[in-house]
């Protein structure tokens, strides 16, 4: 190496990065991250987005990978640092996100002291990683780097924690590296076309189950054609990572979701027979007394077509070409229509089409609306074209996060934030991060000031006659969240509403605002 | 088991619980929790207390122990809610505090699936506990419960995690257990007294070293009479989970903590031989190029009287005794003077005046005011008598929780939060908790608008000159957060200050209040 060339090891890491198209690092950075965050600065060609809690930066790389198909990376502090930032990394796994944690440890002499902030950070790590290594060596950093993009990249994405002791990060520095690039998805052999194909003629009712990168709009649209040769149906799991949805794309029902078991097996008893498309033999959320775990009958015939990481798009051309559906007009697609303007007091079924007839075309919808949300999909089924995002993870605080990847994957794309009051106090602290790098999303709050899906789920359960105590854990009144307050504090603009007329108004003025925009929605 | 006594699994824990003095539960459940969460309505004598976020509870449960000795369980939702928690458990965990984690977890049988919410709590729960275990029968639900009381209660303290399945809560439950009565400290032996007697009388400069146990007024005083008659010198470590101090009591300086490596290389160079007591030989808070991790020389003289999960008021007793002290009056004693009320603009210096001015009698300081604070030990050693608590663990997001625990243990006393505006933010949803229960807690924000503690390790670890993205990382302006009015969204009364009288009078105010308050101030 000649001196002209002589960097640190942070700054031959982040050279990596920037190298393989890793161009956002979402960060929080502490002493042990200090080389790392001073690299940032000198390698030109990556975004560094502040935030002020790790579970935001976590879900915001989760969102960036789903509309991007790239990972970002993220910076956090240490085994705590990652700690903060594990549940939306549980999300983002299960949403099959890449993802390239960096996360700062100490030196490898002061890791053997006890210190204040010394802890097994790969042992945290690993229960939400597809893959963690600590680089031992500054030289070895690239090629460390090199390794875990490899690994978030692999197909259809990987959670990849690179731990990086301080002294690896000032020490002299390797060669940038090239990743690995990423490798072919794997076709479907003809049998299993050919058997699927027979399946769909065999003249009983089957429906596709879509999952994961079958939800694409040319992928949806191959199953139209399917649908329309063979009269199957078609609907998608519970909670989709990007589902492309709207007027002139297939219109599809998804499988209810998290307390709502019954609604689900009454869908799948009338779908007949199953034919996995990238997507999982259908469970519920949780386990009930005396209800089944799995959503349909031991016996029920499954079929698989396409695992999520194989070639899902070739898959379904080879289907519908042997099913000779190739050029039939799909099935299923939505029509351009929008609900009509609600107007007197706010309902769930009013929330609905308010937001069925205002959502901006190519807006990027995520939905952590819980239990207020369960109308808004046939309400927007017909309205421009969007994605609409869900949390595959249960874990709660992951849209306001994942709203700030999306928006800062597409700046050109409005992002519609469909938010519960509970699940938006978890990760509060992204409407800061929203306010600083002024991203365009309209952050919808359903203020019904509860854990209203539990008071279902106490039912569910069998808890008959629950006490004050008991409820109480449940409520979030005493005192109400005022959201508008919370909004401003952080920086962003806010309007409360609790009547069809401001809401619609207030959606009026955030949907043009360039820029955050919050509306809190009593009902 | 007479049908009279029938209960289910949940309701033998719980009341477990309340029959071995765990009497709080810091709650935030999900689907999983629902018969504990009715349990607990059941059951009378435990007080649950709901947050909307679990770094909120567990740092609860760490204030609870460090104020009342005794364990507080938390209830968690599934492995995510205990990730959220986990930075708080290791700062409990690194404050030697007891605490028992209730942690749901899927049916046995729905585990086997790929739900979303599924994943290995036990490995999530393992880096940061010292006991783990998994409910596999509700019959043995209290039983494993009082397992769980019993590690908590081991000396010094220790994170007990007990996760349980749903199914287990809903299923018979068994006798109610009464857990091991904790086990007598080990007393240090006459040898080791004798040693150290030795130590401190062979005419070399020394210095004790109190950590943990052993700062108690009893403790410190103890320790203040072997000063009076040795001569020694006395210093607590960095950070201490409670320190008793005020007026009457002993005045100690601490070892410079984080950022100030050189400083606290200086204080021990001149302390001569250091005797621990029950403290560990000082290391530094990270580890940087050119400065040593040892806060000592290799080969320095270090004497150990006593650990910290050892009998140490007796250690400490026995040397006074040994060395004909225990009549002595104690030296290095605060006597009773408050600093002048300053006025004009707030400086870091006024501040602390201005605390020592103000602060009542008994009061509880929580202090995560990590740069702004470094004068505000000795401004406050001659203030009414007080408990000083400060972060073991370094996972800054402590103090707001610790600050409920601490008021929940005490009620009728006043906790004083001393809080930073960068570390207030991690788990600023504690401010809602604290309205909700109406928590006599005066909150002071300082709003440096920096996570100014980095700025200083810029330097401290070697980056020159670092640039306006790197700059950006550690600087919480555009938008600055406007702590009034997060407060007030989350029902918390506030005001902001920016010079001294009005410093003094919101003060004056928020410790006459009843409740919480909060104080922004702006220097």
């Amino acid at each position: 190496m000649n001196n002209k060339s002589k960097i640190n090891g942070a700054e031959s890491l982040v050279q990596t990065l920037v190298h393989n198209d890793v161009n956002v690092c979402f960060a929080n950075p502490g002493t042990s991250e200090m080389h790392f965050v001073a690299a940032l600065d000198k390698v030109p060609g990556i975004r560094c987005v502040l935030g002020l809690f790790e579970g935001v930066l976590t879900g915001a790389a989760d969102g960036y990978y789903r509309m991007k198909g790239n990972p970002a990376s993220t910076l956090l502090h240490l085994g705590p640092g990652l700690a903060n930032g594990l549940a939306n990394i549980h999300n983002a796994k299960k949403a099959n996100s890449g993802m390239v944690n960096i996360i700062g440890q100490h030196t490898l002499q002061h890791l053997q002291l006890e210190s204040p902030l010394t802890s097994d950070i790969e042992a945290i790590a690993r229960p939400m990683s597809d893959w963690v290594k600590t680089s031992k060596n500054s030289m070895d950093l690239s090629k460390d780097g090199a390794e875990a993009i490899e690994n978030a990249n692999i197909a259809p994405g990987k959670i990849a924690s690179l731990i990086l002791p301080a002294d690896t990060a000032w020490g002299d520095g390797g060669p940038i590296i090239t990743a690995k690039a990423k490798a072919t998805r794997s076709k479907v052999d003809e049998i299993t076309i050919k058997k699927i194909a027979n399946v769909l003629t065999n003249g009983v009712k089957s429906t596709l189950l879509l999952g994961g990168g079958a939800l694409t709009e040319e992928a949806t649209l191959l199953a139209g054609k399917i649908a329309a040769k063979t009269g199957c149906g078609i609907i998608t799991e519970a909670a989709n990572a990007r589902l492309s949805r709207g007027a002139g794309r297939l219109n599809m029902l998804r499988i209810p979701g998290a307390g709502v078991v019954d609604r689900a097996l009454s869908m799948l008893e009338k779908a007949g027979q199953l034919i996995l498309v990238a997507a999982k033999p259908p469970v519920a959320f949780f386990g009930y007394p005396d209800k089944p775990s799995l959503l349909y009958k031991e016996d029920a015939p499954i079929s698989k077509l396409v695992e999520v990481e194989e070639d899902i798009v070739s898959a379904l051309t080879d289907l519908a070409i042997e099913l000779g559906a190739i050029n039939a007009v799909p099935n299923h697609v939505a029509v351009s229509k929008r609900p009509d303007r609600p107007s007197g007091n706010i309902s769930k079924k009013k929330l609905a089409m308010a937001i069925g007839a205002t959502l901006p075309e190519n807006a990027i919808v995520v939905d952590e609306s819980v239990t207020t949300g369960r109308d808004f999909f046939p309400a927007t089924a017909g309205s421009p074209p969007h994605d609409w995002l869900n949390n595959r993870g249960g874990s709660i605080g992951y849209g306001m996060p994942v709203s700030i990847g999306a928006a800062i994957a597409c700046p050109e794309r409005k992002v519609i934030l469909l938010e519960g009051d509970g699940s938006g106090m978890y990760t509060v602290q992204s409407l800061w991060t929203m306010a600083r790098e002024n991203l365009d999303i309209t952050i919808l709050i359903f203020a019904n000031r509860t854990y209203e899906i539990l008071r279902g789920e106490l039912t569910n359960v069998g808890v008959q006659n629950p006490g004050p105590r008991a409820v109480d854990m449940l409520t979030l009144d005493r005192p109400y969240i005022d959201w508008v307050n919370v909004a401003k504090g952080m920086g962003v603009e806010s309007l409360q509403v609790n009547d069809c007329d401001n809401l619609l108004k207030a959606l009026d003025v955030g949907i043009k605002k360039d820029g955050p925009f919050l509306i809190e929605i009593i009902f």
